[in-house]
């Protein structure tokens, strides 16, 4: 068995350093019991007594049952003993989630160092430390606490190198309609890291896309081999920091680790097949659109449909910087929308509806022009019309038409949804706009993704 | 005087071709009632009657009073003559709100140059065609519908070539909490153009910035010298689209204006003295930054305090691309930091305060520092620990501090907020801010516009 399933899967569980009072590792017993992992929870504390109902151990030795994954949250210079009191009752997987090791200094970084060899005398396997360890969706385990939205199943893997982030990504996901699989927070990493976590992702049937928040590397070559295979059989896309002398400088003090020359990493993604995003918010519309939508195969002519010309321009731009194209519309189409549109419509592509009111028949149309192989839309909507229409009884669906439905005629070409305007009229859009085709939040992430679709 | 301010404060109206029936136009007599309008303006409609029991005239010639502001919404085979009409009626501006000109090729490019022909026999003036016309927040005029936010003055003035960019920005920049002055939406712009609206925007006592969404360029010469003018003023932003051949297809057939070489544009607005955005977030997160903070003079050293040690990288990474620095802390600050912080911490800039609860007392403390020639300020906190804070009694204030406070010790200096996550969370976080510190969306956005600041 491969020794991360007891890390997303444990039967049982040590929480060593529960306690009582407000601080770091209050909050886990609480989140354990909400989430029905409390019961295969064994609490330890030298002071003993009691946790939301559960029974606190004065010492790891004490603990009356086989330990699948231990979650330490002592401080740092407790950490080596109760990884050497793991390692004696017979535990071989462990988070640390405490602070205090390389991202201090040398000091930290010999200490850390100590932590290691511990844990490779018992043969345990760590993760850490400082880190907030795992998620996983499935069966709603987590070492840290998550709002109830997080824990809908869905189709994205995050590995981040910082806690903190991951909890960010966590937080962001559900915002924006996108579900997780599985999560690891890594820390400064002392055993495992990003290639152990791309390789058991690559093998999880739950994840489509790996997003990885990177700082440094400790061994390319064996990250490289990990990204190549992964990327044979997962989307991953990639957020490095540290690429310039400032963020490498940043990132050494945060998790202690040297981040390289930047061009180094661009050139070795690329080989490898991941995607690089350049920002958090690229990286989550990225992964909005690798996890729901079909390949592009070799085709690279995109429809877009706009009701705001200024945006379709901006679209016809990104396409361009991305190596795409713009599809001619067949004559049916061509006809379907000449005989709907009003005078003043020029039909091109990007077809620019203005305030006609085709929007809906455009979208039927384009999915059933057998010419684009793929899809931008981007109904853009004054929010003074959007309150008439409401006034009137209209809502997006009856304005834009059911895309759930024109969706079915192209299911296997790629099309997303740029969303923009008032966070009420959105959400309403995307519940139009439905699960199978994916919304983002501008037209330059929008020709991004589907230049990584092409690959 | 500037024939410009008949467009944004006349002091009587024409509307011509008011209708009845849903379409385009229906709204305006609606919302020029609830703004306080209607008194001003007289509708006109071959039919008469009466649209909100406001007499409708049956020509132009039948108003009883001299307009300063004609606003054409009859379709576009009628508008010459309603030109001619109001021309002979010595009205001396008119916004043409109709499509159907050269946006749909030569035979509406002829159209439109005969009903410039017209304009220019009465010596009028003429906004459009193809556009919506003009918001002015001060006295709440506006010649399209906007969201009541959006009618709180403040210091961004818009040029949009297009209609629906116009009201996409008006609806998003209040939801960023940026407050709007005037805008202007061109359209075709047969006459006016961005030169006329920089011209008249640059001595504009409400205006500190102006944003400029652009297609093609008429005459380049003008435009460059007004863009030079106006930025020794104001703050100029400009998004402009049709940068690249596919972008400048797709402009052509939206506005029927030809988009040159890119990089010439680009030259040109630096040499100006203009900023280019690359995206209409960038835009927005510019013109909030450049709308709210001081200049960063000749430093260019900035401080950043971040309870996520990623984020912190990632701004470092943003610093140096855009040719800033970070500056070292001063020894007070230090000391005041290491005194408080819990052993883990590693005391640096970006300044990573972790979970250690002390986000607070580094604000303050670096707000005193006098090393730092601006800052980042980067509080993300797992919506997980906000419930708990809440539940707690705590939020954004009492967990965080009062920055208004803070920030007037270095009022001189530019702060800039990041924030992520969920919305409910970064309200809280924006009340706490203060309108003197500017909310941006992204470190990469924050670090371009201080960058601008440093010029």
């Amino acid at each position: 068995m491969n020794i991360l399933k007891k890390f997303f899967e444990p039967t049982t569980l040590a929480l060593v350093g529960a306690t009582r009072t407000p601080g770091f590792g209050y909050g886990i017993p609480k989140f354990l019991k909400r989430r029905g992992w409390l019961d295969k929870t064994f609490l330890v504390n030298p002071k003993g007594g009691e946790i939301e109902g559960r029974k606190v151990y004065k010492s790891i030795a004490a603990i009356p049952a086989e330990i699948d994954l231990a979650v330490i949250i002592v401080p740092a210079s407790a950490v080596k003993q109760a990884v050497i009191d793991l390692g004696r009752k017979g535990v071989k997987a462990a988070i640390i989630e405490s602070a205090g090791f390389a991202e201090l200094g040398d000091g930290g970084r010999r200490l850390q160092e100590e932590v290691l060899a511990a844990a490779k005398e018992y043969g345990m396997r760590l993760l850490g430390p400082n880190c907030v360890g795992v998620v996983n969706t499935e069966n709603k385990f987590a070492t840290i606490e998550v709002m109830d939205p997080a824990f809908n199943p869905g189709r994205v893997a995050i590995i981040a190198q910082s806690g903190v982030f991951g909890n960010i990504l966590l937080d962001h996901l559900p915002e924006v309609g996108l579900k997780i699989s599985k999560v690891a927070t890594l820390g400064n990493k002392i055993d495992l890291d990003e290639a152990d976590f791309l390789d058991y992702f690559s093998e999880d049937d739950q994840t489509r896309v790996i997003l990885i928040y990177q700082e440094g590397v400790k061994d390319g070559r064996r990250l490289l081999s990990a990204l190549k295979k992964s990327c044979e059989k997962k989307w991953v896309v990639i957020l490095k920091s540290g690429s310039t002398p400032l963020g490498s400088k940043a990132t050494l003090s945060h998790t202690g680790s040297l981040s390289g020359e930047d061009a180094i990493y661009d050139g070795a993604f690329r080989q490898a097949g991941a995607v690089r995003a350049n920002s958090l918010e690229e990286m989550i519309d990225l992964a909005q659109v690798l996890s729901t939508q079909p390949r592009l195969g070799r085709g690279k002519k995109v429809g877009v449909v706009t009701s705001s010309g200024s945006l379709g321009a901006l679209t016809a731009d990104a396409l361009f910087r991305e190596g795409l194209e713009l599809a001619e519309w067949s004559e049916a189409t061509l006809d379907k929308i000449r005989r709907l549109a009003p005078g003043y419509l020029n039909v091109k592509n990007p077809l620019d509806t203005g305030p006609s009111g085709i929007f809906k028949d455009a979208v039927e149309a384009v999915f059933e022009d057998p010419n684009p192989d793929g899809f931008i839309f981007i109904p853009v909507v004054p929010f003074a019309a959007v309150s008439l229409w409401k006034d009137l009884g209209f809502n997006a669906l009856t304005w834009l038409g059911d895309w759930k439905v024109f969706r079915q005629k192209a299911k296997h070409k790629p099309a997303i949804a740029v969303l923009l305007g008032a966070k009420e009229w959105t959400e309403d859009l995307k519940s139009m706009v439905g699960e199978e085709i994916a919304c983002v939040s501008s037209p330059e992430n929008a020709a991004k993704a589907l230049a990584c679709l092409m690959r």
